[in-house]
């Protein structure tokens, strides 16, 4: 995933390098005119990634969004190398728009350990090809800035085979992202904020409008290694809310029913003016 | 919670003021001579909230544990002022022994918004006073260094009852801790890490003296004000488990059934040589 090519994965989710410990990237907004979470996410995690030695690979991050981004303008992402150990190198990123942060992530890398991983069973749901693909399905704040859309296919299980609270769709990227695993699990990261903040408000369809949603923070866990050019199943559901704040998490399965990643992320719900 | 005092969980859980930015807390040690990480997360909590005003509360928190610590020695904290913005305060913390950092926090606090909260249910287990106090519980790994549960009472839900990867526990602090509502978020921080990592582990109890057991990270979620002076049931749960890494989610729950707190954290597992 070399950001420097015309793949639309690589030049919406990878970061180029400019130096040793400074990235730039792209930023294609979400709602109206603000940069898309999942984006700087994705690109501060390629940063960081391009810092570590291949063999490392991300095992979670943890991030604090601070303030909005600016659609149409570049994101530069700072690196730190915080640690290198035998097993472990921890790395810090902060990404910038007009000398601001808007974002700060730490992500963890660890050697890679052979073995498979199990964990909270996949729910019981209709496979994608029992599916229709669900461009559309995105509504019209999407439709306005389609990007995720032409990135990946979307393949949502309907309402009533899923619990009050929670949300699941296939997704899956319309083209193959190669075999970097650090492109793979930006992949997933970009993913992993899609339709998230909503199902952490904790809001109905028909209150989402009168609301503001902003993403306060994203935790992520790859527990093992994916593709985000295969189909994964990725079941949101709300663990709590509050008048000011919902907390989300999330489950990416394969389709053999293999967890391999974890998300959670907390939202701040504020009524529109 | 005023850690000059000798009130046993200022002690342990607070952190002086030696500078404006710099704080220092003892450090009592968990197993062997390691530090106690709900111990050096409370402590950096503390140390954050000592400078931001005391209206603006903690609501989340993320760190990352990066070397083990020493019991015994004291931990100097180190905060850096991340971000003051008209609703929320963003600090970093470091806690550092013999100029190495230990443990990176970084904690987010948000005006105080009127309104409780709601979330995922409390399962259905005994009340504390139905239960049995349980100092003997801990082992003997935690008989030979019992500082939690002498500033904690334990109460756990008997195994039968709680479902499996499961465990669950009320815990209260045996003095009362005051009014300030950091000493009492401080004071769930601590717990927050006890008897998480096993859980995280999916390791039984036969297995688990042939197994080394290290938090990888920590995460918090404070959903509305609470008192670790009275009453909380801790539920923790396994969520995934590879060969090297676990992940588990926790929840604090008030007698009345209200959620006021959500954990999650990554543990290292590495057969003992």
């Amino acid at each position: 995933m070399e950001p420097t090519e015309s793949h639309p994965h690589a030049i919406h989710l990878g970061a180029e390098r400019l130096e040793a410990l400074m990235f730039r990237g792209v930023c294609h907004g979400a709602i109206g005119n603000r940069a898309f979470g999942g984006q700087v996410l994705a690109q501060s995690l390629h940063a960081a990634g391009q810092t570590v030695p291949a063999e490392r690979i991300a095992h979670s991050a943890h991030g604090y969004y601070i303030r909005g981004g600016r659609a149409g303008q570049p994101i530069v992402y700072r690196v730190e190398a915080t640690r290198d150990g035998r097993s472990f190198s921890t790395r810090q990123v902060q990404a910038v728009q007009d000398g601001e942060v808007l974002f700060s992530l730490t992500v963890s890398f660890q050697v890679a350990v052979p073995g498979a991983a199990h964990g909270l069973p996949m729910p019981d749901v209709p496979l994608p090809d029992e599916l229709t693909g669900t461009r559309g399905l995105f509504g019209a704040v999407w439709d306005r800035q389609p990007i995720p859309a032409q990135l990946f296919d979307f393949r949502f299980v309907p309402d009533g085979l899923v619990p009050a609270g929670s949300q699941m769709y296939w997704v899956r990227a319309w083209e193959p992202l190669g075999e970097d695993p650090l492109a793979q699990l930006c992949a997933i990261s970009y993913v992993s904020d899609i339709k998230l903040a909503s199902i952490a408000s904790g809001l109905d369809r028909a209150e989402l409008p009168g609301h503001t949603l902003s993403s306060l923070d994203h935790s992520i866990w790859f527990h093992q290694p994916a593709r985000a050019d295969e189909w994964l199943l990725y079941h949101q559901h709300g663990r709590a809310v509050s008048d000011s704040r919902g907390l989300a998490s999330g489950e990416f399965f394969t389709v053999a029913g293999d967890l391999v990643a974890s998300v959670a992320q907390e939202v701040l719900i504020r009524p529109r003016r």
